[in-house]
Protein backbone atom coordinates (compact mmCIF):
# COMPACT_ATOMS: atom_id res chain seq x y z
CA UNK A 1 0.00 0.00 0.00
CA UNK A 2 0.92 3.45 -0.63
CA UNK A 3 0.43 5.84 2.02
CA UNK A 4 -2.64 8.20 1.03
CA UNK A 5 -3.42 11.84 1.00
CA UNK A 6 -4.72 12.56 4.65
CA UNK A 7 -8.23 13.31 3.98
CA UNK A 8 -9.56 14.36 7.58
CA UNK A 9 -8.71 14.44 11.38
CA UNK A 10 -11.75 13.21 13.44
CA UNK A 11 -12.07 15.19 16.57
CA UNK A 12 -15.03 14.40 19.14
CA UNK A 13 -16.79 17.76 20.76
CA UNK A 14 -19.96 17.56 23.08
CA UNK A 15 -21.41 20.13 20.51
CA UNK A 16 -20.94 20.45 16.88
CA UNK A 17 -22.57 23.87 17.14
CA UNK A 18 -19.64 25.19 20.24
CA UNK A 19 -17.45 23.71 18.05
CA UNK A 20 -18.48 25.21 14.87
CA UNK A 21 -18.22 28.63 16.83
CA UNK A 22 -14.44 27.66 17.93
CA UNK A 23 -13.37 26.99 14.50
CA UNK A 24 -15.22 30.06 13.39
CA UNK A 25 -14.44 32.48 15.65
CA UNK A 26 -10.85 31.55 17.53
CA UNK A 27 -9.22 29.75 14.69
CA UNK A 28 -10.59 31.82 12.12
CA UNK A 29 -12.21 28.64 9.36
CA UNK A 30 -14.23 30.34 6.56
CA UNK A 31 -15.20 26.87 5.00
CA UNK A 32 -17.20 25.03 7.38
CA UNK A 33 -19.55 22.70 5.34
CA UNK A 34 -23.69 22.06 7.24
CA UNK A 35 -23.53 19.57 9.77
CA UNK A 36 -25.49 16.01 8.99
CA UNK A 37 -26.33 12.75 10.60
CA UNK A 38 -25.01 9.32 10.61
CA UNK A 39 -27.51 7.12 12.00
CA UNK A 40 -25.87 4.14 11.33
CA UNK A 41 -22.84 5.17 13.06
CA UNK A 42 -24.36 7.17 15.66
CA UNK A 43 -22.75 10.12 15.28
CA UNK A 44 -23.70 13.55 13.87
CA UNK A 45 -20.42 15.31 11.74
CA UNK A 46 -19.74 18.42 10.32
CA UNK A 47 -16.79 18.98 8.16
CA UNK A 48 -13.99 22.19 8.58
CA UNK A 49 -11.78 22.47 5.75
CA UNK A 50 -8.32 23.94 6.01
CA UNK A 51 -6.69 25.68 3.17
CA UNK A 52 -4.31 24.18 0.75
CA UNK A 53 -2.43 25.17 -2.69
CA UNK A 54 -3.84 22.60 -4.87
CA UNK A 55 -7.09 22.05 -6.43
CA UNK A 56 -9.01 19.99 -3.33
CA UNK A 57 -9.17 21.27 0.04
CA UNK A 58 -6.69 20.68 2.69
CA UNK A 59 -6.76 18.21 5.28
CA UNK A 60 -9.99 18.56 6.77
CA UNK A 61 -11.61 18.18 10.91
CA UNK A 62 -14.16 16.51 11.19
CA UNK A 63 -16.64 17.21 14.14
CA UNK A 64 -17.87 14.19 15.70
CA UNK A 65 -20.82 14.22 18.20
CA UNK A 66 -22.71 11.51 19.81
CA UNK A 67 -26.38 11.06 18.36
CA UNK A 68 -28.49 8.57 20.39
CA UNK A 69 -27.92 6.64 23.12
CA UNK A 70 -25.81 3.88 22.32
CA UNK A 71 -23.63 6.09 19.89
CA UNK A 72 -20.18 4.64 20.43
CA UNK A 73 -18.48 8.18 21.67
CA UNK A 74 -20.25 8.84 24.50
CA UNK A 75 -17.33 6.66 25.94
CA UNK A 76 -14.77 8.79 24.59
CA UNK A 77 -16.53 11.71 25.82
CA UNK A 78 -16.82 10.34 29.38
CA UNK A 79 -13.13 10.13 29.45
CA UNK A 80 -12.57 13.36 27.70
CA UNK A 81 -15.76 15.81 28.34
CA UNK A 82 -14.51 18.62 26.26
CA UNK A 83 -13.56 16.35 23.65
CA UNK A 84 -10.04 15.72 21.54
CA UNK A 85 -8.81 14.11 18.70
CA UNK A 86 -10.14 10.71 17.93
CA UNK A 87 -8.68 9.13 14.86
CA UNK A 88 -7.42 10.07 11.71
CA UNK A 89 -8.14 9.43 7.72
CA UNK A 90 -6.12 8.35 4.98
CA UNK A 91 -7.64 7.86 1.40
CA UNK A 92 -6.83 4.97 -1.04
CA UNK A 93 -7.55 3.54 -4.26
CA UNK A 94 -9.47 0.76 -3.44
CA UNK A 95 -10.84 0.19 0.11
CA UNK A 96 -11.17 -3.71 -0.92
CA UNK A 97 -7.43 -4.06 -1.73
CA UNK A 98 -6.81 -2.22 0.96
CA UNK A 99 -8.52 -4.40 3.83
CA UNK A 100 -6.65 -7.39 2.35
CA UNK A 101 -3.57 -5.83 2.51
CA UNK A 102 -4.20 -4.68 6.77
CA UNK A 103 -5.12 -8.18 7.04
CA UNK A 104 -2.22 -9.76 5.55
CA UNK A 105 0.32 -7.72 7.86
CA UNK A 106 -2.45 -8.93 10.66
CA UNK A 107 -3.71 -5.65 11.58
CA UNK A 108 -7.76 -5.78 12.98
CA UNK A 109 -9.71 -4.20 10.75
CA UNK A 110 -13.00 -3.42 12.73
CA UNK A 111 -16.04 -4.46 10.59
CA UNK A 112 -16.95 -4.78 6.91
CA UNK A 113 -16.52 -1.85 4.86
CA UNK A 114 -19.39 0.90 5.26
CA UNK A 115 -20.47 3.85 3.69
CA UNK A 116 -18.57 6.85 5.57
CA UNK A 117 -19.46 10.71 5.66
CA UNK A 118 -17.87 11.29 2.60
CA UNK A 119 -19.75 8.80 0.86
CA UNK A 120 -17.51 6.40 -0.01
CA UNK A 121 -16.32 3.03 1.58
CA UNK A 122 -14.80 3.06 4.75
CA UNK A 123 -13.02 0.69 7.55
CA UNK A 124 -11.54 1.43 10.39
CA UNK A 125 -7.87 -0.17 11.82
CA UNK A 126 -7.80 -0.80 15.88
CA UNK A 127 -5.63 1.71 17.58
CA UNK A 128 -3.60 -1.33 19.23
CA UNK A 129 -2.51 -2.35 15.91
CA UNK A 130 -1.88 1.11 15.04
CA UNK A 131 0.59 3.25 17.35
CA UNK A 132 -2.55 3.99 19.34
CA UNK A 133 -4.10 5.52 16.92
CA UNK A 134 -7.68 4.98 15.77
CA UNK A 135 -7.21 4.93 11.84
CA UNK A 136 -9.86 5.17 9.04
CA UNK A 137 -9.12 4.02 5.54
CA UNK A 138 -11.36 5.66 3.19
CA UNK A 139 -12.14 5.11 -0.89
CA UNK A 140 -11.11 8.87 -2.16
CA UNK A 141 -14.37 10.44 -3.99
CA UNK A 142 -14.41 10.07 -7.85
CA UNK A 143 -15.06 13.67 -7.75
CA UNK A 144 -11.65 14.03 -6.14
CA UNK B 1 -7.05 35.60 12.72
CA UNK B 2 -7.73 33.72 9.27
CA UNK B 3 -6.90 29.55 9.71
CA UNK B 4 -4.12 28.62 8.47
CA UNK B 5 -2.47 25.31 6.71
CA UNK B 6 -2.77 22.22 9.12
CA UNK B 7 1.33 21.92 8.74
CA UNK B 8 0.89 18.88 11.33
CA UNK B 9 -0.17 16.42 13.62
CA UNK B 10 1.50 15.61 16.46
CA UNK B 11 1.89 11.99 17.65
CA UNK B 12 3.86 10.37 20.60
CA UNK B 13 5.60 7.39 20.02
CA UNK B 14 7.62 5.39 22.37
CA UNK B 15 9.78 4.39 19.89
CA UNK B 16 10.59 6.84 16.68
CA UNK B 17 12.27 3.81 14.90
CA UNK B 18 9.61 0.99 15.33
CA UNK B 19 6.63 4.33 14.44
CA UNK B 20 9.23 5.13 10.80
CA UNK B 21 8.65 0.94 10.11
CA UNK B 22 4.81 1.54 10.75
CA UNK B 23 4.63 4.59 8.44
CA UNK B 24 6.97 3.15 6.06
CA UNK B 25 5.77 -0.57 6.24
CA UNK B 26 1.94 -0.27 6.74
CA UNK B 27 1.18 2.77 5.57
CA UNK B 28 3.12 3.13 2.61
CA UNK B 29 4.69 6.17 3.42
CA UNK B 30 7.86 7.52 0.65
CA UNK B 31 9.14 10.66 2.10
CA UNK B 32 10.31 10.38 5.92
CA UNK B 33 12.72 12.94 7.36
CA UNK B 34 15.57 11.76 9.05
CA UNK B 35 14.92 12.18 13.12
CA UNK B 36 16.52 14.70 15.03
CA UNK B 37 16.42 15.95 18.59
CA UNK B 38 15.01 19.32 20.18
CA UNK B 39 16.33 19.16 23.25
CA UNK B 40 15.12 22.68 24.41
CA UNK B 41 11.76 21.03 24.25
CA UNK B 42 12.76 17.45 25.46
CA UNK B 43 11.45 15.54 22.43
CA UNK B 44 13.14 14.55 19.53
CA UNK B 45 11.03 14.39 16.59
CA UNK B 46 10.63 13.24 13.52
CA UNK B 47 8.43 13.67 10.33
CA UNK B 48 6.71 11.85 7.94
CA UNK B 49 4.84 13.53 4.70
CA UNK B 50 1.64 12.71 3.40
CA UNK B 51 0.98 13.30 -0.68
CA UNK B 52 -1.25 16.60 -1.64
CA UNK B 53 -2.04 18.27 -4.91
CA UNK B 54 0.10 21.18 -4.98
CA UNK B 55 3.57 22.50 -4.76
CA UNK B 56 3.88 21.90 -0.69
CA UNK B 57 3.77 18.33 1.26
CA UNK B 58 0.48 17.50 2.19
CA UNK B 59 -0.13 18.06 6.11
CA UNK B 60 2.84 16.08 8.05
CA UNK B 61 2.64 13.30 10.45
CA UNK B 62 5.56 14.74 13.58
CA UNK B 63 6.27 11.44 15.47
CA UNK B 64 7.45 12.52 18.77
CA UNK B 65 9.63 10.87 21.36
CA UNK B 66 11.20 11.38 24.41
CA UNK B 67 14.46 12.94 25.04
CA UNK B 68 16.08 12.88 28.57
CA UNK B 69 14.03 12.48 32.01
CA UNK B 70 12.46 15.48 32.03
CA UNK B 71 10.71 15.42 28.61
CA UNK B 72 7.45 16.56 28.78
CA UNK B 73 5.98 13.55 27.01
CA UNK B 74 6.44 11.21 29.62
CA UNK B 75 3.31 11.87 31.36
CA UNK B 76 1.49 11.04 27.97
CA UNK B 77 3.65 7.65 27.63
CA UNK B 78 2.19 6.87 30.98
CA UNK B 79 -1.13 7.28 30.19
CA UNK B 80 -1.22 5.86 26.46
CA UNK B 81 1.90 3.25 26.66
CA UNK B 82 1.95 2.96 22.35
CA UNK B 83 1.39 6.67 21.46
CA UNK B 84 -0.95 8.34 20.24
CA UNK B 85 -2.17 11.60 18.81
CA UNK B 86 -0.61 14.69 20.66
CA UNK B 87 -1.39 17.40 18.91
CA UNK B 88 -2.03 19.44 16.31
CA UNK B 89 -0.18 22.70 14.14
CA UNK B 90 -1.84 25.48 11.91
CA UNK B 91 0.17 27.60 10.14
CA UNK B 92 0.27 31.64 10.96
CA UNK B 93 1.65 34.12 8.87
CA UNK B 94 2.74 36.20 12.03
CA UNK B 95 3.37 34.29 15.50
CA UNK B 96 3.54 37.48 17.40
CA UNK B 97 -0.20 38.87 16.28
CA UNK B 98 -1.38 35.28 16.67
CA UNK B 99 -0.32 35.10 20.15
CA UNK B 100 -2.05 38.51 20.54
CA UNK B 101 -5.45 37.63 19.68
CA UNK B 102 -5.84 34.10 20.96
CA UNK B 103 -4.56 36.04 24.65
CA UNK B 104 -7.30 38.95 23.85
CA UNK B 105 -9.80 36.21 23.44
CA UNK B 106 -9.08 34.57 26.94
CA UNK B 107 -6.98 31.30 25.21
CA UNK B 108 -4.05 30.62 27.57
CA UNK B 109 -0.76 30.24 25.31
CA UNK B 110 1.81 28.32 27.24
CA UNK B 111 5.13 30.36 27.22
CA UNK B 112 6.51 32.58 24.85
CA UNK B 113 7.21 31.99 21.53
CA UNK B 114 10.07 29.65 20.69
CA UNK B 115 11.82 27.91 17.43
CA UNK B 116 10.01 25.13 17.25
CA UNK B 117 10.41 21.92 14.80
CA UNK B 118 10.70 23.58 11.56
CA UNK B 119 13.44 26.39 12.47
CA UNK B 120 10.12 28.73 12.89
CA UNK B 121 8.57 30.75 15.98
CA UNK B 122 6.21 28.34 17.60
CA UNK B 123 3.73 28.18 20.85
CA UNK B 124 0.80 26.05 22.06
CA UNK B 125 -2.18 27.13 23.79
CA UNK B 126 -4.02 24.97 26.74
CA UNK B 127 -6.08 22.14 25.63
CA UNK B 128 -8.63 23.07 28.06
CA UNK B 129 -9.09 25.83 25.90
CA UNK B 130 -9.06 24.31 22.48
CA UNK B 131 -11.93 21.85 22.71
CA UNK B 132 -9.62 19.62 24.37
CA UNK B 133 -6.97 19.76 21.95
CA UNK B 134 -3.59 20.81 22.51
CA UNK B 135 -2.72 23.10 19.76
CA UNK B 136 0.17 24.28 18.41
CA UNK B 137 0.88 27.39 16.32
CA UNK B 138 3.70 28.00 13.86
CA UNK B 139 5.02 30.72 11.94
CA UNK B 140 5.06 29.62 8.08
CA UNK B 141 8.56 28.76 7.27
CA UNK B 142 9.53 31.40 4.83
CA UNK B 143 10.22 28.88 1.69
CA UNK B 144 7.18 27.90 1.59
Amino acid sequence: MKLGRLNHIGVVTPSIPDSIDHWRDVMGATSICEPFDLPAQGVKVCFVDTPADGPTNGTQIELIEPLGEDSPIHGFLAKNPLGGQHHICFEVPDIHSAKSEFEAMGKRVLGEPRIGAHGTLIFFVHPKDMGGMLTEIMETPKDH
